[in-house]
């Protein structure tokens, strides 16, 4: 009988453990669930009694090397920051592994160790990292098959909101960790275009967006991520012109957020002083560079030092977020990044019966036979409430389905792997469309 | 007969040998300097039986321990990341340390340690931090002995070019570490402002200026430095309303420099793509969001991103640097702001016969017997030539000042100290004077 653990239960993995369950009554399989608290999931397990669930805690040595020993395969859907130490667990006790999570360099140099122990550890097997993969390498395949040559590949991802509740000016709510939200894009992002490499330093980045259309969903807006050359070689793309990968925002969010960056609000490398007794008013007074001006409001403020028009779209958003109300941030020696988290969380929170939206668009640009080609494939996945989001199915479903065939002994690839070739893609994307999971190409 | 062992004899060190030469005749010293090349001096040496110089490697524990073993007294002079090294031998072994530079946290650590071994680490005693300190403290010290209260506290300081050697656009050229010139203000700037503490991403830092007049010298642009807060404490200030201690540039250079900042050009945390076969131009145009556009000079599309005239005074300056010419970079691996600092080396070079200028300003508000007072002082010391710089007089001489009161006996202060109390500044300031740097105080 084969026994999967799975570390970390949190939202992102309500599908992933549902699919589990049904599967692991079809395949005799045992689950363990471990996690920092598992009261949500006892309900959900009463019925199946080939599943427990119990608390875990990772930095727990002697419990982390008697869960993991027990286990055929490893599923880790805790933070990042954790996995090179349960992998090294599973690759001194023999197990695999599988991730939703870039390949951390720790990670990366386990490879020659984890094959030869025949051991696959299967990681970016989620959504962005992961069916972003997965869905761009089966057409690189298919183009490169026919004889063609690519020239431009842009790939954009997005959580969002499905239109029906959108119900805020950002068109935004947090689906996902709230603080990579708020840091996301600090550093500097790389791309090429045109055969050039380009750079966008962090406080230009949510100004250098491009716009697409999405037919039946709308125009969004794309920002790079950081690094977009990484992917030039994994992917058998070293003649590429253009490489950009990115995230895509609701028009009008990047822009406000732009402002956001501006103030420094984004920055986690200081702490304020006293932030303890500070409100999100005097924040905002702290980030400008006179003392307050008579007769102008601090919206007026914030709208002169920026250069826009008080009345414009992007400072209507910020002043939604209550940012220039005098509310106590209510946080001692805080950064201005946690500040600004504190007063997002509940204006970003989901609703009872949201839904949201996972948005994947690829770009390509070829040349075949002497012709110029261009290829777009695009995915939309909504939530059905916001327990079982978009999200939790885009990035659960790669993970139990790789797992799934790992065990039936139809992944046959060890070492450190990354979804990129057809033995890994193919049966996830497969099993992925008959979920709904469902990619739309166009040609021209 | 006292020994001074001078580590580092780079370009600032010139007075301060001058200095030491002269008083071991009178005072009867032995003077050792140590660089990692000392050919420059054995001409000057050879004149003074009780000096020498030798190659000096810091990271040789044996010569570190030997040398620093045989001195009374140790001057470093080396680059600041080498103190807590030097410092630690000088605990280990009972020597006296001074330094022209920031106390470093390892430094900080051996307070007490070596307050219990007698020992004086002078730190902070050349010019910024050094004479900033002191002549500050002179004035804070007099005005509370009348019984008046601080309210405000403005200090600048630029190391510049006299106006006869300002023969560039910029009006500057590097008379000290180029790249701390290159790197300057990274992080945030924070201080404090009419009773509010203002914060100051580095990404807006050089648009946000103040302008200030030295009468006889004309208009100075200062920006913020990074850490205008750590000095409110020592500095007996605690309940100051603004505090905001900062760097003097000549007017259009912050400017200008705020255009590179916004390009990325400064940024020293990645290492471009192939940066060995890259002209500047091409560097250039890897910050822009498009591809070259038909008909538009670089300089116009940059002046377009930042949104200036392309004939602004802000674009004349950075033409002048040759950014926008096909100059390959040379440098492999190379940081943005490797790049910049290898275009900007030749041409903010100084030439034979350059005459640099230092320029310290303090303002003072305070309330004396009901009435609100200012104070303003100032100082500016010139340069003689390229190689006794206004910078080496204004770091050397404080330093060597100190070390003959050290050596006499005359500053009795254990530990690790900073030139604020009046037994430590009063002696150098005055001696100071009688070389000619004086400040120049104006009441209202």
């Amino acid at each position: 009988m084969n026994k999967i653990l799975l570390l970390g239960a949190g939202r992102s993995a309500t599908v992933l453990i549902d699919y589990l369950l049904s599967n692991a009554t079809i395949h005799n399989w045992q689950l363990a669930i471990g996690d920092v608290s598992v009261e949500h999931l006892t309900q959900k397990l009463a019925l199946y009694s080939q599943a427990r669930a119990f608390v875990f805690d990772v930095q727990n040595e002697e419990q982390r090397r008697t869960e993991i020993g027990q286990a055929h395969v490893v599923i880790s859907m805790l933070p990042a920051l954790f996995h090179p130490l349960v992998a090294q667990t599973c690759l001194e006790l023999g197990q695999h592994l599988v991730t939703a999570s870039y390949v951390p360099s720790q990670i990366k140099e386990m490879h020659e160790e984890a094959k030869a122990k025949r051991l696959t550890f299967l990681m970016e097997c989620g959504l962005d990292p992961g069916i972003d993969h997965m869905s761009a390498m089966r057409i690189i395949h298919q183009i490169q098959g026919q004889g063609g040559n690519i020239t431009s590949f842009k790939s954009f991802t997005g959580g969002l909101m499905a239109p029906e509740s959108e119900n805020n000016p950002w068109h935004y709510k947090f689906t996902w960790n709230p603080r990579n939200v708020i840091l996301a894009g600090q550093g500097t992002a790389k791309y090429k275009q045109d055969g050039a490499y380009k750079y966008i330093p962090y406080p230009q980045l949510f100004r250098r967006t491009e716009t697409f259309l999405v037919e039946g969903f709308g125009y969004f807006d794309g920002y790079a991520n950081r690094d977009s050359l990484g992917y030039v070689e994994p992917y058998g793309l070293q003649n590429i012109q253009t490489m950009l990968r990115g995230t895509l925002r609701r028009p009008g969010y990047c822009q406000a957020w732009h402002v956001l960056v501006q103030l420094g609000l984004t920055d986690d490398s200081y702490s304020l002083e006293d932030s303890a007794h500070m409100t999100y008013w005097e924040l905002v007074e702290s980030c400008l560079p006179t003392a307050p001006k008579q007769g102008m409001s601090l919206k007026e403020q914030v709208a002169a030092y920026v250069g826009l028009n008080p009345e414009a779209e992007e400072m209507q958003l910020i002043e939604w977020t209550g940012l220039f109300e005098e509310v106590p941030i209510g946080l001692d020696k805080a950064t201005p990044a946690q500040a600004l988290e504190k007063l997002l969380v509940p204006k970003w929170k989901l609703s009872p019966g949201d839904k949201d939206m996972i948005v994947m668009l690829h770009q390509f640009e070829y040349e075949l036979n002497g012709a110029q080609k261009k290829l777009t494939s695009s995915l939309v996945v909504l939530g059905d409430d916001e327990v079982h989001t978009a999200m939790a199915k885009t990035v659960g479903l790669p993970v139990g389905i790789a797992v799934k065939h790992l065990l039936l002994g139809r992944l046959q690839t060890k070492g450190v792997v990354v979804p990129l070739q057809a033995e890994l893609y193919q049966p996830i994307l497969e099993e992925l469309e008959q979920n709904g999971i469902r990619f739309v190409e166009k040609g021209e």
